[in-house]
């Protein structure tokens, strides 16, 4: 399996821990933090899988985000996210400002079955924090039938990130989109993307790390290409992918997230829309058909520097399958999450 | 107005003609060509339209594709589309073999008429010829309050252009998106775009016109990157925009319109999502705010090369407003139109 050759890499020491110790530790990290048992479970669970997957940006690493905004007071540990409007097939879920992952599993679970109903629905997700890793929220959707399109945006005014298509001023977030589709015999596809050429996360990392960002994705305060991660802080700005069309997404984001749904609270407001592809099965052979189309894509011939064509969302399932129960994290990110559970044992 | 840079460009001798000379000429076509004289206006009209916005891709130039699939067989001039399924909010259109225009404008309509009733709506359309300019839809339903989101795909055994990210042969369409959402002083937010770095119709018209493609867009059959047209036609194939990220909304399409909605029997199969904003808006101040986040991205200071930074959708507007009535095209298109014409009034 090919890892992208753009992704930043990390020489840092790695330890194998078990799932069911990870789960453990971080969900009474959670309650401690002041989480309600079953919230505590569903977002470490949620971490872990994101962590089995492969995809470590959205991994067990972010305990240590999270304990620190709900120690703040940015996010609310017992939030009660509730339905704040509900209009025909249509329903607003207000995430009462605490982490976005619980309201986002809800949101999916109510657009589905209001969508199973009448055959499609619109779901928006406002006034939470983080919602963890869309991919995951679609996958599962994809497998019940349902093909959903999710985005989001609405906090230009913190994140001024990304340059409009043809400027040289960060102006707008990463706004990401997510869809999901049920597959072919090896389950959904998923696209999971930032709308600018990399996410906001990496220019953090490139600098902390001490490394270089990847060629034609950042330009610096002139408008000139550069991979120095200072010359982004110093009034620079990502570029949005694909040009006018990343940039394009990008502002739909922001006008449904900003101005439909209101200014984003605390990170971002979502859109979810689904739909139940059961009743658009105008050929009732689509696994079928959607595997012979999947098969020929993964067998075309590589290019340079890739060993495969790879389906998007097959990767994460099976890095999933090959992870088993266990999970392989940075020494110093467990370390970290360690010396989290010991300073709230201690007390203030 | 700054005319995208990566467009090519033409050194022909260009004609202006009066909006009703053209509206005349190239309705009597339509009907000589057996379609009723009602769908013949409304065919021209977009046409027409597509000209005064300046999308010559997809103007009065195609009066001769059409006619030509009108002539060969390809499509029935006489076409009738009518509704295939009706389930919830979910409708089929088929398009009867006809030419595209008239099955987009019902499902548009439809979709909009049953996303007012009920929040939102789903509507496909099957068994169609070319379907116009998308973005003029979604500009009137933006208009008149809804979200939009329309892509289409299926028919990857006749158009194996574009290579899957990491691949080397052409193998999925150019299979566009097109979303619209009402914005602010100045009208609707458009993006109306292929996933493809570049529409399949540029490489046909960098051959004919012996000039050399854009950079970075085409790869040889080894997967070389070339500028040459001809390298497309020996086994090339187009990359997709953005990375993986055109490629996921492009196996997206395929995946919905060919396994979903059956195989496109002329040219693609559509799905038209609409999504009545006036639910969702929380905020009554939605035109406001969509003006204060546009006007700030217009004034972005532009990069080299760039006169200004634009709002997608507007430049076509402006365009539309500054053509009065009459139009600039080529004039051997004009040529050819009545030439065209000659033939049908001598007949076979």
């Amino acid at each position: 399996m090919n890892v992208s050759a753009s992704k930043l890499q990390y020489d840092v020491e790695m330890v194998e821990i078990s799932v069911a110790e990870v789960r453990a530790t971080i969900s009474k990290i959670f309650v401690a933090l002041g989480c309600e048992m079953k919230n505590a479970y569903i977002i470490s669970d949620h971490l872990i899988d994101s962590s089995l997957c492969g995809v470590e940006s959205h991994g067990v690493v972010r305990t240590l985000q999270y304990a620190n905004q709900f120690q703040s007071g940015e996010l609310k540990p017992c939030a009660q996210p509730r339905t704040e409007s509900a209009n025909g097939s249509i329903e607003v879920i207000d995430g009462d400002g605490g982490l976005g992952i619980l309201p986002m599993i809800i949101a999916y679970e109510h657009g589905t079955t209001r969508a199973e109903e009448s055959g499609n629905s619109t779901t928006a997700v406002r006034n939470v924090g983080h919602t963890g890793r869309l991919g995951a929220f679609a996958d599962e959707a994809a497998k019940k039938g349902f093909l959903t399109i999710c985005f989001g945006g609405g906090n230009r005014r913190k994140w001024r990130q990304v340059a409009p298509y043809g400027g040289v001023r960060g102006l707008l977030p990463t706004n990401p989109w997510c869809i999901g589709i049920p597959g072919g015999d090896q389950g959904p596809v998923v696209v999971d993307f930032a709308t600018s050429k990399i996410a906001g996360g990496w220019v953090y990392a490139a600098q902390s790390a001490g490394t270089h960002l990847p060629e034609g994705c950042v330009i610096d305060r002139d408008g000139k290409l550069t991979v120095d991660p200072a010359d982004y802080f110093n009034g620079g700005a990502i570029l949005p992918a694909g040009g006018h069309k990343g940039y394009g997404l990008a502002v739909i984001s922001e006008l449904v997230a900003e101005a439909l749904l209101g200014p984003a609270t605390v990170e971002c407001n979502w859109l979810i829309i689904a739909l139940d592809t059961k009743r658009l099965q105008l050929n009732s052979q689509f696994g079928a058909i959607a595997e012979e189309l999947l098969a020929e894509i993964r067998h075309c011939p590589p290019a340079e520097g890739f060993e495969q064509v790879e389906i998007p969302g097959e990767r994460e399932r099976l890095h999933r399958k090959c992870s088993g129960q266990s999970l392989v994290i940075p020494v110093q990110t467990w370390q970290q999450i360690g010396d989290l559970w010991s300073d709230l044992v201690k007390g203030p």
